[in-house]
């Protein structure tokens, strides 16, 4: 092996710096060359999974805990099978860095006709696909190396995004003359006149105010806002709320906590805490279909000030050039005297419904998952009755919420939690997943145990695609799936690893499983039996209003 | 539910009409208003998969042995997760017809934020990915549906490749006033004057041999040349091979059928019989690297005439507008009075090494599935060691082989393999998988005793990426992989369904196992146990050319 400075070496240094320990991915013969590099690396470790959609995935939650994540795929059918992975992370800001292993750069410039390849010469189709579901490209040859790997990084720190770098497996192996000084990441533009301006709209909109609320949503948490929010939130009194994808941004265990905002599908107090304000303050928000109940979401743009990652807006008017921080921090500033004159309604978060004690049901599961959760977890909730449920709990604080309810790939969970894992490995990771979310991605099981992790994980078996069922078709047999004797899988993807794995079908199984749970020294596999067609109440209204969009008009 | 008829109907009369009798894929909310004309369709059967590239997977596979396969996915994260498997059928020349479930027009055309989308009101981001991989799309409206399906079909079945049709739920629910007339499908041109200057060119080329060989290759099986093949060499004796991917196209019984050629890694008997011919004919061949160990052909153009599927060359001379199967019969007609002037060597096709008794081995196995192998199988054969293995088989009468040698994408057999025994109920499938492999796409084996197939299956564990460690980096952390229990994954992957699941390490465990197929009842699951650094000696020759091949000038 070489012990020259290469291309390989400055691309994994600079991952280092830019906070990566852990690089996710499938070998292939196109990257191998590059994959001794990772595996000599210092600070690096690599993360192998057993197919690469696992390994986008798995990035993608590694990403949601760490500044950044990396991928490695090869050539073709390597990136292909990530690329639905990538396409969530650009969805939901994520900056995923995805190399892909690809042939010696001169059987390219040849047109060989190589395998991974769609034989027609043309080595440039896969970059193309990339274009549409990354921020930033690049080719990588040994003379532009240095300044595209640094280009292409720090547009995807700055935007949140992932990105696409092709690695020839000659161009790895090219010597570098020297080894980088510290990577200077790209900043925001503030524009102080603009920032003025938006105060002073601000404030004449919130003097005029008697009731305020706020709203905070995932990209609050993408763009670092997330501290600047919870100091705001602490001296301020305004009742505050998240969307589910954003849920966990806010500490909602804070008094002025009213759960989890979803429009029309919303708890009603909840509703009316938020929408019947006279001015709504949005922070990193963004009304999709599913988290709003099909955009039933009351919130006039006249009565809003919106907060945007660079740029924020009051009613119409829009201020370019602030970034997200500055804008919290400068309400944060401008609302700490104006607050005294606010009413401030009594109210309590609401609770859970009550639940049967004959039969386990919706309702009783997620009352005992409430009390089962504690602060420092990790709760990752797959789209469907996962999340759809999990809306409705009460986070203890420093609990972190995953969830993908924009690009909403099912079977994401399972991978993503063995990504958040790695990335944590000292946290406690709680998994909820379908019996058909999790057929899509099973194999992960596997990794988590080679890895020797330790999350619990609750395998919701309701007989199918009960999220489908819901929206249309409920007795189709293309909501079926194939059984599974799930219990068994855990023991199936492993030798000599210690497990936990069982089954509960009543509330009293499922209390005794989760007070054996303890300190927590194994994997936890519990597959909890559902009624088929017992579904949260947040999941019927949204899909009522998904069916009716879908319907023919 | 509409008794109209509608888009949906239309399209899935045209796949009836096209030899479609299942439809793969998966549900997806934007897809589930179609799903209930497929369910009610009397010829066509639903066929759900574990996930979405599994399903492209085994439509591939069924796609192999029918006219052409179908594929439903929903927008955005569907479609995404199979467009691995559909770029696969591209490269190798499959018509799948991809039909992804997208949002109501309206919502389109308002630039809704929908899930399953990227969140920027652009809905064309996935359709321009599939322009890459696909050779015709529509995006269909109530009034371009028939003329755009009958367009976009015909081109899949001309050009024997994927296309991508894009399905608005509301469109597939629009009403048509009538049912369409049987489908004609698109006719090659055959230029007669093209045709006659191409005899003349070939019967000098062939008049002034002494010895003739000839070389057919996959593209002779896409495009309907095997029976116009077959006939041929029954009449006329010429030694005759046929490359990796196109094994099985010629009958290995036959008496001048000299083995499988491999370019310099052939067996040298083989070499000499096809490369020191006078003229060599090729029949849809494509020399790519994996099959040729890396273009170590040795077939100069002067000394071929190449018969591709539209065209025809003699050395550097072009023929355009002949299709291939008139090519093929003029050749037979041809060289039926040239053939007696040429001289035919004697020889025996190669047969397997010697193995040893005392363990089991690669030439132990291989001697054993020769002997297992009977008329009329479905043989599948991964991409590794299973594949460079399989190469040194001679394949009874009627036994289709079916291996992924140019796009070669890990993990394609096994959801392939279920798509095949779909296709041929009746006929026995036999997959040859290796245990990294396996794990990329291991959940289709619930589907396959979901639906209670009886393929045979032998995971060759060789203990992680063995293909990967001939190439690069034999002991290297990055080619293990999580070791599996895998006599116990089929057992997870099902209730109340009859399997054979055992574990063989001896030449005579393995005798044994064989023996107890009998008479296939049910599914069998044969864990092989192999030397992890045991490899066949053409996949030590293949991966030398492609480890020098990658490695820096």
């Amino acid at each position: 092996m070489s012990k020259n400075y290469t291309v390989a070496d400055y691309l994994l240094d600079r991952l280092a710096q830019i906070g990566i320990r852990h690089f996710f991915g499938v070998p292939g013969d196109y990257n191998l060359q590059f994959l001794d590099h990772v595996i000599d690396h210092q600070q690096i470790t690599w993360v192998g999974c057993a197919n690469e959609l696992n390994a986008a995935y798995a990035a993608d939650g590694y990403a949601r805990c760490k500044p950044a994540a990396a991928l490695l795929t090869t050539f073709g059918v390597g990136e292909l099978s990530a690329i639905n992975g990538i396409a969530g992370s650009y969805a939901e800001y994520l900056p995923v860095i995805h190399i892909v292993g690809a042939p010696a750069l001169r059987a390219q410039r040849a047109g060989d006709l190589l395998h991974h390849s769609l034989g027609d010469g043309d080595f440039g189709h896969f970059a193309r696909m990339a274009k549409e579901v990354t921020v930033a490209q690049a080719s990588l040859t040994a003379s532009n190396a240095e300044a595209e790997i640094d280009r292409v990084l720090t547009t995807a720190l700055f935007e949140r995004r992932p990105v696409y770098l092709l690695l020839p497996s000659d161009v790895a192996e090219a010597s570098l003359a020297s080894r980088p000084a510290p990577l200077i990441l790209r900043q925001p533009n503030l524009s102080e006149y603009s920032l003025q301006a938006f105060i002073v709209a601000a404030r004449e909109k919130l003097q005029a105010a008697k009731r305020v609320s706020l709203l905070a949503d995932f990209l609050a948490e993408r763009f670092g806002a997330g501290s600047a929010l919870e100091n705001w939130m602490n001296e301020v009194n305004i009742p505050h709320s998240t969307l589910l994808l954003g849920k966990g941004v806010l500490d909602e265990s804070h008094a002025c906590f009213t759960g989890t905002y979803a429009a029309a599908a919303s708890d009603p107090q909840t509703k009316q805490l938020i929408e019947d304000a006279d001015v709504i303050i949005n922070v990193g928000v963004r009304f999709t279909d599913t988290i709003t109940a099909g955009f039933s979401h009351n919130l006039p743009s006249q009565k809003c000030i919106d907060i945007q990652p660079f740029e924020c807006r009051v009613g119409q008017q829009v201020f370019s050039q602030i970034p997200m921080c500055d804008a919290v921090k400068a309400l944060h500033q401008l609302t700490l005297p104006l607050a005294r004159f606010w009413s401030l309604p009594t109210f309590k978060c609401p609770s859970l419904p009550d639940s049967s004690e004959s039969c386990l049901d919706q309702h009783g599961f997620w009352q005992q998952i409430q009390s089962f959760l504690q602060p420092g977890d990790i709760l990752i909730a797959e789209q469907g009755t996962s999340c759809f449920g999990a809306a409705a709990l009460t986070l203890p604080r420093g609990c972190q919420f995953i969830v993908q309810s924009l690009w909403g790939s099912i079977g994401y969970t399972l991978p993503a939690a063995f990504g958040a894992q790695t990335a944590e490995p000292l946290r406690r990771v709680v998994l909820l997943i379908g019996d058909g979310a999790a057929q899509l991605t099973a194999q992960e099981l596997g990794t988590m145990l080679r890895d020797g992790q330790k999350p619990v994980i609750f395998l919701l078996n309701n007989d199918g695609y009960t999220v489908e069922r819901a929206i249309h078709g409920p007795e189709q047999r293309y909501n079926d799936i194939a059984q599974w004797d799930w219990t068994r899988l855990p023991q199936a993807m492993a030798i000599d690893h210690q497990m936990t794995s069982l089954r509960v079908s009543s509330p009293e199984q499922l209390r005794q499983a989760l007070a054996g749970i303890g300190d927590h020294q194994q994997l936890v596999f519990i597959e909890v039996v559902l009624p088929k067609m017992d579904i949260p109440e947040l999941l019927d209204t949204v899909s009522k209003a998904i069916q009716s969009r879908n319907a023919a008009a």
